[in-house]
């Protein structure tokens, strides 16, 4: 009993090394990570195919048979996954990482073919559904996960931003159904109507599918378009700011690393390592740490060549 | 009568307590202001619904209620607000409440209403200036206030980016008028008809109803296109860099109240109370508060932690 | 004789004072300057509206009369300028002023209609070089000249990006062109027809007149535009964020002046026109201004208040 | 035999001397610079002008012949500069040159031509790649490498954004497909079909060629654009803000070296020397160059002129 739960345990402790273990060099749990990239993409493109006709038709078995293998995988994968959970120090409970953004994704990713199951919906939208699992790369891509980090911190703005455009769009609308709906009753006929053309409009997308005809409305439509672009830019430009933003902080924080490592004057391996486990965490490049590690040394010696300005001595080594 | 004008000033701080009392947490102003952002989204909705024929016959009666209590509801929002100023000791008088951007907002969402009463004008275009009470929800949201202050801070820059956006429209619209008006008289047989063309193109929003056809035309409009997309995108610019700066010297600010508080080595609960009230009248988040609070201490821990450089001995705790 | 020197020298130096003594607060030059920039404004309007048929065939005699009175004040008023020079002790000579950028738009404004007097070239294309004199209000906008002064420093990086926007138009009218020649020959015959489509999508003007039809021109297409897209934004960009440097160095600017007047604890009168002074000459708003003198003041009064970190003693006041 | 080798380097060294010493101030290499920039502009002219069939028909033997002759330069050039690798401390060997980019550029610029004579491929494709050529005035803008220095290091955050569009992109189309296809199937048939619409929206290019014409394909195709506006310009933004990082950086690098020079007080002849090649290569304009020496001079004065604050004593000049 007591064997069972100790070789439980290190099947556990294994399986955490395979899928979870930050830092790991080993090739095999590599592959495991390549394969599992591979089975979305390869998923993901599947769906694309068999939108088209003539290829879902001609492959329709095959198409089902890959359907059923990845999604036994994709549950396997949630399912050792969430047994795993107490390996990770950090992370207190299964039902907390349950909650968690990923563990959600990885959920919606096998729940739309699962309800399948019990309720017999459309096969179509459901099969659209399946898309949602482009959204398991997210867990391989720490650039990602910046970004995300940015919607997250930059929500307030990003959010006022959003507002704005709706303002503009609900008063472009408004103008444009005032303008234009006694001549274009069809394209303008009411305000939810208008909106269609304020959408195109607002965003630059310009379709011409629908354009205001009246002096009227040409004169409102230019005006709210000049008015509106800088508008509908704003929310890439919170997001491009905030990133910025994000990407400072970061490297602040690698260089703060940095430079306690230094404080002794060597970066043993210890160091070394604990700095790229913390730039990988952090989602920053190789490149951009030997930026880092470049400016704090010669900040080092600019320190210990320079003279205190009160006493004309060195200052010391540290 | 005395016994009146006190009941009458408790009735008013009472009031000014479910109305405007900053940072209130009980839950009855909360549900209030809740009521009301809700009310202004509703009537926004009903503006746009009416102006959909098949909804606005079916249910006129239900709309003309809607709209009547609704007015009553913000006419008696506004005396009380007005009536209630002078319990806050920062806005000096009532005149100066009404000249303020917040009251004169939230006059205009009564005043169209009002007018008909004394003016019999188009029923039509007066149902489509109700969409100005959706300002009034500026009042509720701080982000928005933020982008507020950048418009009229970044005044200058902005309007230098409006003005070559208008160099650059009627450039294009002469160029495009001169190249075309032979060949296209209804679209380009004017500069005011060919700015149709010169703002759908300069904005990028290009509906395509109107194009140059000639080779000439073509020419200049590619060149025009080409130099002008950057000018356009200038507002944008503008504006996103402006709330950049704006943000960083809001956090500038939190962080001179932190490091204040912190002063004597811990922050005491009416600090706390102070920093959270700046911070909500900052429009900051909790989590961007947060991150200033966690530099700040790793700052003075830094700071407590080093020894002079000059006699090896620690800085004093402060 | 010397009379007339003495009298002519005091009138060049009364017109200097009209037309050119900065900060100059009396009501006459700035009544002298808004009818000039009015003047500018009602001639561009003027160009506009005799582009529409309607309205010139009604009032030709009224346009020439107001053309020719308008040459007549800007003929004198570059005349004037011109004998002024001398005035000015930072201007060295009068052929260099008539080398400087402003006074060769002061040039372009009258030239094109003088030129009509010499060579008899098509009126219609004169007129519209009339549009020219829009330049004047240059000399009219500080902020305009601050974004005249990004494009001059930022020319490198700026000629980059279109470098790199020229490369990304030649390679799309290139794929364009051999995927579509043989099934649209009009649109697509040849490179320098396809570069019409090419300058719409990487502009993302995207008229729609012409577009790319088959599958290999699709696929092409849709690569080079998500390819391009962030190509075309570069310019833009790179003045956005290059007018951002530029306001950040010249807030720095004022900056250093606050700091100096406030080396001896006061702000005098003298100081104060010095700082004002220099705040109008780099364009910066009265309300930037006054951040800065906040930041300044309360930069000081930490410095006061801080004791030193080495013997504990308060720093001195200055 | 001796006196071959010493005259071979002799050779070598001169030609090294013309093709690619930094720096060089010569007329004679400047000259040869400004050629083969004319040649590289002239070549694409050529590809552009042969693709207009009317051109290629009068002139056919006049583009051969000039295309020979240029190949045979480029072929000439190649090889020149991999046999004068040697001379150049920094390289280390002819491989790891041919590996590097622009060496793979220069091959591509002739590789092309080179095939056409042992695999007879259609002449008309091949000459569309005779654009590559284009590339090689990389090796002329020291801005445009500033460009790709961007590129490689922000790649991370880059590729970020893309991925982003990515998703957004099949969201897109599989929505699209969803809610047009029945009634669309020739423009929103399948996923990949409904990919031109979504490139053609998300891109905010709007051909308007398809649009979606359901109540159900318009409210999700405003959604996905007014969600995606700021997807679409987040490489952009990405690019812009690495753009200004590297600016920053260089500039950094400039100033640390004007204060390394400025530290005994004065910059001799072989300071300037360096600080100038250093400006250079990092693609700097001289205007910036001579901002970064202003300030460097104007905070060496301040440090001279400033007083220790704690025994009131002036620093020492260094």
């Amino acid at each position: 009993m007591s064997d069972i739960l100790v070789s439980k345990n290190k099947l556990r402790a294994k399986i955490y090394w395979w899928l979870e273990r930050p830092d790991r060099e080993a090739w095999g749990p590599k592959l495991l990570e390549v394969a599992l990239v591979v089975l979305i993409i390869l998923n993901v493109g599947a769906v694309i195919l068999e939108t088209v006709d003539s290829i879902y038709q001609s492959w329709e078995g095959a198409f089902n048979v890959f359907e059923g293998i990845s999604l036994c995988i994709f549950i396997l994968e949630y399912l050792l996954r969430l047994w795993i959970v107490p390996e990770n120090q950090d992370s207190p409970s299964r039902i907390s990482w349950m909650r968690s953004p990923i563990a959600i994704i990885d959920l919606l990713a096998i729940l739309p073919a699962l309800l399948y199951l019990f309720i017999p919906i459309d096969l179509r939208i459901l099969r659209t559904f399946r898309m949602l699992r482009l959204l398991k790369l997210t867990r391989y891509s720490p650039a990602l996960g910046m970004l995300l980090a940015v919607f997250e911190e930059e929500a307030g703005a990003f959010f006022a931003g959003f507002f704005i455009l709706m303002l503009m769009l609900i008063f472009a609308a408004s103008g444009a159904w005032l303008a234009e709906h006694t001549v274009q009753p069809n394209a303008f006929g009411s305000i939810p109507q208008a909106m269609w053309w304020a959408v195109a409009t607002l965003t630059t997308v310009g379709y011409g599918d629908v354009t205001p005809i009246t002096v009227a409305g040409k004169i409102f439509g230019a005006l709210i378009t000049v008015i509106g672009i800088g508008m509908a830019a704003l929310p890439a430009g919170i997001i491009a700011s905030g990133l910025n933003e994000q990407i400072h902080r970061r490297r602040s924080s690698l260089q703060r690393e940095f430079r306690k490592a230094l404080e002794d004057g060597i970066i043993c391996q210890q160091e070394e390592e604990d700095i790229e486990a913390l730039r990988k965490q952090l989602g920053l490049s190789r490149r951009t740490a030997d930026h880092i590690r470049e400016a704090v040394h010669s900040e080092k010696e600019t320190k210990i060549g320079a003279t205190c300005q009160h006493c004309g001595k060195p200052f010391k080594a540290p």
